[in-house]
């Protein structure tokens, strides 16, 4: 008998339920038994058949027997003194909470080694994709160059509706917001916050090192208009939130940002709430994981994973959290293209200072009135920044931005 | 200390034996020695720094000691007979051998639970891609209703040359011949017989029942020629040789056959040597995994890390291959579209019989004399089958062929 105490009963935590009963049969060798649930409000719960355990009071959930701590709670308050608690009591930890890894990993895994216990994390990253697993595993021993991904569904979803069906970037989220695919405040989302989190905990495992995730190169996608497609669609490609990680010669360069991609390439096939990862490593090559990267049934799959892994006595050290920390590197020594849109009063100088500055120019598009948009061929990211910064210092200049081009 | 024994020091074997040289350093705490190394020409590998262990007598391999038989050789015989023996002397399997576990996997699995010991194949399906693992451990519980894959690197690079560079199909074989990625011999993998093997894995585990290989319903490629890519084309499709399983009422339906992919979908990107598998579930919803599907490396990693499981002591049981056997079913209760191509002298009449034995016919092409291509829409897979057999039994027919398109 394994005796399993989950700490939330939202969307996560009722699909890992619902898994829990439906597969009773296959674990009557070794039953699993909900001894507590704690949640904040006990009155939504009256009609489930685990009433009986449900708890709001944070004493009476951890006085209860229990193997397992499952915490679907979400958010690093109070998770993270819930989850610290747990591995001080010596009991193995599931979480789907990627902030709390992101965050506090390197502490809670040396915790839960102290105490001898495991700490399990698969739903944290891309939902009911198992990556957690391939990569500390499967991919045991490989060595891995690059990550490449889209890791957040929300994101996923908006820009994929403002490429489909034309809408702006507002009328896009509140599709998402209406539909349960955004939540009422989206900034962790749109602002690419929750991509980096995920990106530092798949950077962590792939290149064995410390990631803080507020060190990635963070962009999100609030920025984007529909000119951004326009554009995008004259070089036949897509805009998506790629998340990014790989190994260059004096570091590992991180970035989350909008870039496009072309339409006939993998990434440009990810659409709506789907989340992808591409792995690519000196055994294995280039391997890729597509999938749902969130909800109640896939992240639910997720935990009930990593708790189906405790009660057989499937452990994996993972200590990258606790190696020393990555040089992570906001430009990377690769060239890259991108477009560079230009607001300005005058066109034909701006485009003269491209010409300037850079060697392979091609003009996509004047029409927009007071705007010029110009496609860079082979030059570096932080160049361009430069040349972006000193642009808007100018008096004629109203705006410039640059979209990196796959 | 892990003591190996490794029966084959092939492709496989090298890149696995170059996997555990490379991460001697990982495990420091727990030393992977290789005790021998069963060989048929001992003086292939004088170069060797494991030239010491190896051996030509399968007599001193198994007096040799060990905690893990690694076999990768190949074929079905005489690897039964050595896996067998490793497991009557109570020693951990691993294996990279999809012959062996679709022929004999119900009764090694059996022989490895008796002797209390884990028999492990993670590298005999799709080769680096974990797939074994996934299905076996992270989707534990969820209900699989489809697997759809793309499983032999070689008819793969040899479809993906005839549409590329319009070759025969004579001509992509002797290039896959002289590129190492098919074998003197290409029989098990042109007929189809090498994906229908791995499917028969896959579906047992998916579906949680016995599958016999050869119940399956198979047809190979080497039938296509530049006509079918031409029609296919028409069509803006891609052929490729698809293994498919998914649940009917009645049973599971499982072929192996080339299919007509929409090019803008994801099976119709999967070029080359690259495998890809898409597993559709109740909880999940739709998961895709791509990698290189055989190599050196991929698969020396894949075995790999099968036996970094059995060091860190994660065991799974395997029973699928002991359940009640799967009723397979030939023809899918669902309808299906396809391209009928009949050579005739009398094109004409065929396309009237087309008329009045389908509801929605389409003429694709009429411009190869003798021969007429038509599309047939929302028909019975069972159906066209009885047509084209009708067809050949009369006068006027030399021959009709149906290609589905998916």
């Amino acid at each position: 008998m394994t005796k399993v105490a989950i700490i939330g009963y939202g969307v996560v935590g009722s699909g890992l339920i619902e898994l829990i009963d439906k597969n009773r049969e296959k674990h009557s060798k070794n039953e699993i038994v909900i001894t507590s649930i704690l949640v904040r409000n006990k009155d939504k719960y009256i009609d489930s058949s685990h009433r009986e355990v449900i708890t709001t009071s944070v004493e009476e959930f951890f006085s209860a027997e229990s193997d397992v701590v499952i915490e679907v709670m979400g958010g690093l308050h109070p998770a993270y003194d819930y989850v610290k608690n747990a591995l001080l009591l010596k009991k193995h930890v599931v979480t789907a909470n990627k902030d709390l890894i992101a965050t506090f990993g390197h502490e809670l895994f040396q915790l839960a080694k102290e105490n001898n216990v495991s700490l399990k994390f698969e739903a944290a990253v891309a939902g009911g994709i198992p990556i957690i697993k391939p990569l500390t595993e499967s991919l045991y021993g490989n060595g891995i160059n690059s990550i490449q991904a889209i890791l957040n569904g929300t994101t996923n979803f908006i820009l994929t509706k403002m490429n489909s069906e034309s809408l702006s970037y507002e009328e896009a989220l509140k599709e998402a917001q209406d539909l349960g695919f955004a939540e009422a405040n989206p900034e962790s989302d749109v602002m690419g916050y929750d991509s980096a989190r995920k990106l530092a905990i798949l950077s962590s495992l792939a290149f064995d090192k410390k990631f803080q995730w507020n060190d990635i190169s963070i962009e999100g996608i609030t920025d984007i208009d529909e000119n951004d497609f326009k554009y995008a669609n004259k070089l036949n490609c897509k805009i998506k939130l790629v998340a990014e990680s790989f190994k260059c010669k004096s570091g590992i360069y991180t970035s989350v940002k909008p870039i496009l991609v072309d339409e006939q390439s993998i990434l440009a096939k990810i659409d709506n709430e789907v989340n992808a990862v591409i792995l690519n490593g000196d055994e294995i090559g280039e391997l890729l994981f597509v999938g749902k990267g969130a909800g109640k049934l896939p992240t639910g799959s997720a935990v009930y994973s990593d708790l189906n892994d405790i009660i057989n006595n499937r452990f994996t050290d993972v200590d990258s959290f606790n190696k020393e920390e990555a040089n992570v590197i906001k430009f990377a020594s690769k060239t890259c293209n991108c477009i560079l849109r230009i607001k300005t009063s005058n066109i034909d100088e701006a485009i003269n200072k491209c010409r300037e500055n850079f060697n392979n120019i091609k003009i996509i598009d004047k029409s927009i009135s007071g705007e010029v948009a110009i496609f860079i061929e082979c030059t570096s990211e932080a160049y361009v920044e430069k040349f972006i910064e000193n642009l808007k210092n100018e008096d004629n200049y109203e705006d410039a931005k640059k979209l990196i081009v796959a």
